[in-house]
């Protein structure tokens, strides 16, 4: 029986639904654990860690340290799904945004700001309110929603002082949580479309969203992601991305997520690699 | 008279140096500071910034925030030295020790681990002593040396638990200080080799260095840095490499650095781009 690793720290309802989905198609689900691992750079073999199987589906939140597995893993031979370039775009929220501008999808007014006194002015030119987010996704620092100037100093100050960020984006906050939707897409398809209300997640067509969910997959390349976008008064504006982490509501919904995310997978260890490229035209090195 | 900004928080002597041999080209030199740098991601112009130089000279540490940097000022249609493709690589330690293996060049054992357990068992399998050195170049997280299982766990324990580090290198320390020597790059010209004998530098031929310095600047592409080698039985190594901030040592030896950056810095400006190519053969996204 074939072997495909999920990776992630353990098994969630998420990492049962995949299972269940894998063994469907005759393929048997183990997980692997990325802090068990410990991968040299000169040999193809690990040291002393567990068996590494052919292909990989990361089941982690998209972070630099996730993109340098991601790399080694590959360079071992495994298939890695998503590939390392597409992990790469989403956990590097600048380079994400650049690609997006690149490709003429719009995004929220964003500065990159290297110190807290241009942090503040870029707040102010911006105009409340506005999130502070780190260069890099990631558990460190967590993404700030800012909405006056009192909570904007108290901010800057604590990510550059106690936090030691050197660097973050200031980003328009352009629609309430209530005005965005969740773009879900496995391979190259938009397979939902979902908006919180209540703290509760409601499917909405995925008619609309389809032109914008195939344009940031052209620049993304196929895979399985999140896309954050709302429907503003000037059209679509994607706001962020990520890797696909949750989705048991989805799943609850109805939406045979973990069936389409395994068949996403297949097909790219069937074939051997991806099938659409990831373009860096646009965007400087 | 046309100008050239330096990247930097402050002169320094360095920046002093640089300064007088831009002024004997007939180029003016300004302080740029990154803290005062706010750049939107949409426009052109900068938010209520300094006006941005055609050229700038980046004189800070190659981290992921001056990568960021580098890549938007590029995007304005400044010229940057260095490239922001060789600040990638001299600020993300692994993807410089995968271009070197990529290129044929020795690097010390290493392994990348992704836990705290992992790390541990990676340093008992490499033996005593190894660096511990983050994934990024940068001032969060030090590079350790780690002598001894007391150190190791202490270690480990204070940049996981503590540090929140969820990923490391862990690299056999195969020279002590006295066996490395510190190899100056300009443009594509080793320009300078030094020793640090009884905590003073001191140059040593650059003969015996040239093809080293040749095939890692084959990797990095043509630019203004110091690689960091040794000399082993069983041949020489590169350790590491990093942007060339410090350079007052070699200045006072006689080494003509200031000239030697200018010079390329130039050379960069009057042809609109950098020569050399940078490679990513051998080493996946």
């Amino acid at each position: 029986m074939s072997r495909v690793a999920l990776l992630a720290e353990r098994l969630r309802v998420e990492e049962r639904l995949l299972t269940a989905a894998l063994a469907r198609h005759g393929w048997e689900a183990t997980l692997l654990r990325p802090a068990d691992l410990a991968l040299p750079l000169q040999a193809l073999q690990a040291v002393d860690t567990p068996d590494l199987p052919p292909a990989v589906l990361d089941r982690t939140l998209a972070t630099p340290e996730s993109v340098a597995l991601s790399a080694l893993l590959s360079s071992t031979g495994t298939t890695v799904v998503n590939r390392t370039a597409t992990t790469r775009l989403l956990a590097d929220r600048l380079a994400f945004l650049r690609h997006m501008l690149a490709g003429q999808i719009a995004v929220p007014p964003t500065v990159a700001s290297f110190g807290p006194e241009s942090t503040l002015r870029a707040i102010e030119t911006l105009g409340y309110p506005v999130y502070l987010k780190s260069l890099s996704a990631g558990p460190p620092m967590p993404v700030a929603l800012v909405e006056d100037r009192d909570a904007a100093e108290a901010l800057v100050e604590h990510r550059s002082v106690l936090g030691d960020e050197r660097a973050v984006l200031v980003q328009k906050a352009v629609a309430d949580p209530s005005q965005t939707v969740r773009l879900v897409v496995a391979g190259q398809r938009l397979i939902a479309a979902a908006r919180l209300v209540d703290e509760r997640w409601q499917l909405v067509e995925t008619g609309t969203w389809e032109r914008l969910a195939a344009a940031v997959t052209q620049r993304l390349g196929s895979g399985v992601y999140e896309i954050e976008a709302a429907e503003m008064d000037a059209g679509q504006v994607v706001i962020s991305a990520g890797n696909l982490v949750e989705f048991r509501s989805l799943a609850e919904l109805g939406v045979p997520v973990a069936e389409a995310i395994v068949e996403h997978l297949l097909e790219v260890v069937t074939e051997g690699a991806e099938v659409s490229a990831i373009p860096s035209e646009g965007v400087s090195a």
